[in-house]
């Protein structure tokens, strides 16, 4: 229904346009290759600059446009939250864990340089995540920036992104229900996106209430996104997502679309769309791409 | 010299005090093993509860003692740097790494667990280190809690010790001198160490004469910890040091014991442990730990 009714032509440029000045914040933040050092270096903007949509980027800047907050100050955030995400995706990718050889179509990290250099790298975009929000120019209140670290580690450490992390390695030995299969991805995936949408109202210090709506809507987000890149593992192409499809299966991992069947999945994706977008609706046309992107992606291609 | 004069039974003492302090606030500190990703908190755990010297968290502590830090906030910040070294352990003993099957006597952590897991467990000790420094427990003041966590990226981080670590991968194949023995080891230990010793000035406010001072203190203290390292490498046994020795000479890495030999090595860290016993000797009574710890690791055997 949703394909047919509403144009995604506004979204599709935001986040165009988005994406690009998040690659220069990164290509700023991050250092340029120097020194003895300068493998690590070369390989974290590598992972870096793969070609990602920087959607947690772009959902971090749209919670910033809620509530006002200066662009260079939200454009920080997103590249730290960025960096965060690449490096879980270079660990993910060693062959100790999924063991991939490509990632949006050409080598992963470890694959273009080495494992102990990929898993070098990672450990870096992690830490320079941490040095770039705690850095005075992120926020001129310490107590803020402090905020933000700490609510960055909640979301990828061992009760987030790691805890999820651990219990999807775990998941193809374990009979998973629909329940333990929604707390892995609340952990796994949703946590860095409830980060993301919860900086803005922090960065504005905007107060609890603001905050618990967007970790709100962010529940559902994350919720959508998966339901729908699993549609996509079970229904796509290696060629229209840049990665191998089918994996869950041959992994024998449980996931919402295996556990409820493809259309009961799509239709709880639906819903929970709606129910995100309903849910910062109050906040007007400020909120039109948030508003946007749960429905975008129950029909993306990658 | 300095053997026969010296008695540090006071410091061995006061080691021994603070690594049980330090153990329990650890203890209290890391998740208990809990639900479906309790494997990855067990890894942390016994990646932490490896009976290590606590090194890290002594010098953190001793200088917190200097400038009057309330001792529960430099237990925690002594905490987060001891998860930091121990991630460090963990991720370079991996097989893609240093390939080590024993740390301190007893199997690795990926030899205990698996290599998916000690990535992980690694990856959330670096993680939880920094969410334990923006707790505000750690400090009233944001600024000051943002300034811990800008310090501790930093000094972790890619022109930091990760930094050194890319450069002890790539020394094996080239041809060190002096200068870069130096530089690589003052990023891969030396970063930690300074972290430990300015973390006392940053908690107090004390003003950056004195962080000046201590940076100081920890470049000499941290090069003596090298040097002896390198001559226990060479001299001693893997009884005696529960691990693998002669590690360097096999994998054909220059240290400053094989370009100076032992003798001018030996002297090089007896006259930079007398230069950062020096440099604190004006704190009085309050810094004599500090400054018998570089003459004491100068017979250490461990």
């Amino acid at each position: 229904m949703y394909r047919m009714e509403r144009d995604f032509s506004g979204l599709l440029a935001a986040l165009k346009v988005t994406g690009e000045q998040v690659d220069v914040a990164l290509g700023a933040l991050l250092p340029k290759p120097a020194g003895l050092q300068a493998r690590v270096q070369e390989a974290m903007r590598y992972a870096i600059f793969a070609g990602g949509k920087r959607l947690r980027p772009f959902l971090l800047l749209q919670s910033a446009t809620l509530f006002g907050v200066p662009p260079e100050q939200a454009l920080r955030a997103a590249a730290a939250i960025e960096c965060v995400h690449t490096y879980s995706l270079v660990h993910d990718d060693l062959p100790c864990m999924d063991d991939d050889d490509l990632r949006r179509g050409r080598p992963t990290t470890h694959r273009a340089f080495d494992e102990a250099t990929a898993v070098l790298a990672g450990d870096a975009l992690l830490t320079v995540a941490f040095e770039i929000l705690a850095d005075a120019k992120t926020h001129p209140s310490g107590e803020v920036r402090a905020r933000l670290v700490a609510e960055l580690a909640r979301a990828g450490g061992m009760l987030g992104m790691i805890g999820g992390q651990m219990i999807d390695i775990e998941a193809s030995t374990q009979g998973f229900g629909v329940d333990e299969v929604i707390l892995l991805q609340r952990l796994k995936t949703g946590a860095l996106f409830e980060f993301c949408c919860v900086a803005g109202p922090i960065l504005a210090e905007a107060g609890t209430q603001h905050e618990n709506r967007l970790r709100e809507y962010a529940g559902d987000f994350g919720l959508v996104f998966q339901i729908t890149d699993d549609l996509l593992d079970v229904l796509s192409t290696a060629e229209k997502t840049g990665k191998a499809v089918g994996k869950d299966a041959q992994q024998g991992k449980a996931t919402l679309v295996s556990l409820l069947g493809v259309d009961a999945a799509r239709a709880k994706a639906e819903n929970l769309a709606h129910a995100a977008s309903d849910r910062i609706a109050s906040y007007g046309g400020a909120s039109s791409h948030l508003q946007a992107l749960p429905p975008y992606l129950l029909h993306r291609e990658s």
